[in-house]
């Protein structure tokens, strides 16, 4: 009997699942809730159950198939060791289940399951590299530690030179003076502000960096050249891994390649599938390897 | 019939009081629990009452002498708005009530009630200068907005690097290795620290910063210099503002002292007095200007 293979990609908004036969033709698609195992562990389980079982039921299969699939999922958090500790009981009906990160699929589905990395940059970021056979993780520690490149880190910089130039302690710019003005020009209002702000909250005046730079804004145009500076050295471990072959990705990504060196722009490639196919990739090459 | 003066030095920790004469002959002296008004009002509030009620049972006085009394508090978060608006309802038995922060008393203590400035280089870090007529604030909005050259944004940036010499991406030291021994060599252990961290856990590697840089470690040298420039950016506004004496504060201030330029230095006067004394000079000063 032919086997089947299932992609799950499981991250903080949704989960998504797709089922394919051994040659790649779709026989479900499905979605469901939030499935962070990092944050929300017996949810996150709970809700790509359920993807699993709307899976086989969209296509009409018994129970008794799921035990010629291979699973691939791809979760936010999986290489926390404490996560990858829970996770081992988790063994749902299957003939193999293999766990990725949501980067690492990411990183299958950009190359189409060839050797490459990805270094993601939206609010926070993430690196992966994929020689062919096993995946190195970079980055991804946390807003407080980690994530540089990114939006939210970006974000807090922005904000932070904002208010040293409402005290005269920098000159002021279009871009401090926008910023100020989200917070009613009150250093006050903006500490309340700080107090709650998640690292997507710090990450929303990114818009405005990029549209005063573009108009010369000393400020904006500094802090997208530290950002680039950042996500260069970010990316170059990871191209040391990746046979060169790296692709930009999150929201930043696009926005940010003006800023970037010619040497590493000329290195970057575009993604060319999303992660769910990339789980598939990965799913389809395991399959066939000999237990 | 003589008039009295009245200093409170409230801060997050415990709140003191001092009672003397005119003439500055101490009558009584008290040590309270936390006042920090902006994190917790009515606590604080009951705390300086209690210290003041402290002082004058202390100092065998009745009740009706507290309408001699020229008041002066220092209290951390005085200057925020929300906090100073609550603060108008606050009216103890006194001739007249003053209101600072607690580093604008630091400052009076510091230069004994003459003009100049002082930046408070701790955990967190704020700066204020004294004309002789007026305040001016400066910093000091936060661990996440603001607290440039401090301990708690020091510590950050160094547990930062540790966490990019781990993975390989900028080169390890023996500031690196220490600090990733504190974590089990872990990321994620210190992901999960960094959670719950609060300012004062972020500065606790402070002295291991300045250990190995004594001793040629070039991550250390590199972030006393970074620490040593934001300093530097902030005392100009200071120096300006305060005849160009300053005095550095805080448990920073002496050790950060040679990586300063020898122009900032040249300009460092040692405080003369704690904050406490600059409270009563300041009540001294005020007891004798015309209402």
């Amino acid at each position: 009997m032919q086997s089947l293979l299932l992609g799950i990609d499981g991250g903080g908004t949704h989960c998504r699942g797709r089922l394919t036969d051994s040659a790649g033709r779709v026989l479900a698609e499905a979605t469901g809730g939030p499935a962070n195992v990092w944050s929300q562990f017996d949810g996150a389980i709970q809700a790509v159950e359920n993807v699993i079982d709307e899976l086989f039921l969209q296509a009409g299969l018994a129970a008794e198939v799921r035990d010629r699939t291979t699973l691939v999922a791809g979760l936010a958090g999986v290489n926390v060791a404490s996560v990858h500790a829970r996770l081992q009981s988790w063994q749902p009906r299957s003939q193999a289940r293999y766990l990725f990160t949501d980067v690492e699929i990411a990183c299958a589905g950009a190359h189409a399951g060839a050797p490459g990395a990805v270094f993601i940059v939206g609010t926070g970021s993430q690196g992966a590299a994929w020689d062919g056979v096993q995946f190195t993780l970079l980055g991804g520690w946390g807003f407080a530690l980690s994530d540089d490149g990114s939006g939210a880190i970006l974000g807090r910089r922005a904000r932070r030179l904002a208010l040293l130039a409402q005290e005269g302690i920098v000159p002021a710019s279009p871009l401090t003076d926008r910023i100020m003005a989200l917070h009613q020009h009150s250093p006050e209002q903006m500490l309340i502000w700080s107090q709650q702000a998640t690292p997507a909250d710090w990450g929303r005046v990114v818009p405005e960096i990029f549209a005063t730079a573009q108009q010369g804004d000393e400020h904006a145009v500094a802090l997208l050249q530290q950002t680039a500076a950042e996500i260069e050295q970010m990316v170059q471990p990871l191209l040391a891994r990746s046979h060169g072959k790296l692709a930009l990705m999150g929201g930043l990504a696009v926005p940010i390649q003006p800023w970037l060196s010619a040497a590493i722009v000329a290195q970057l490639v575009p993604p060319q599938e999303d992660a769910l196919s990339g789980a598939l990739r990965l799913a389809s090459q395991f399959s066939q390897q000999p237990a």
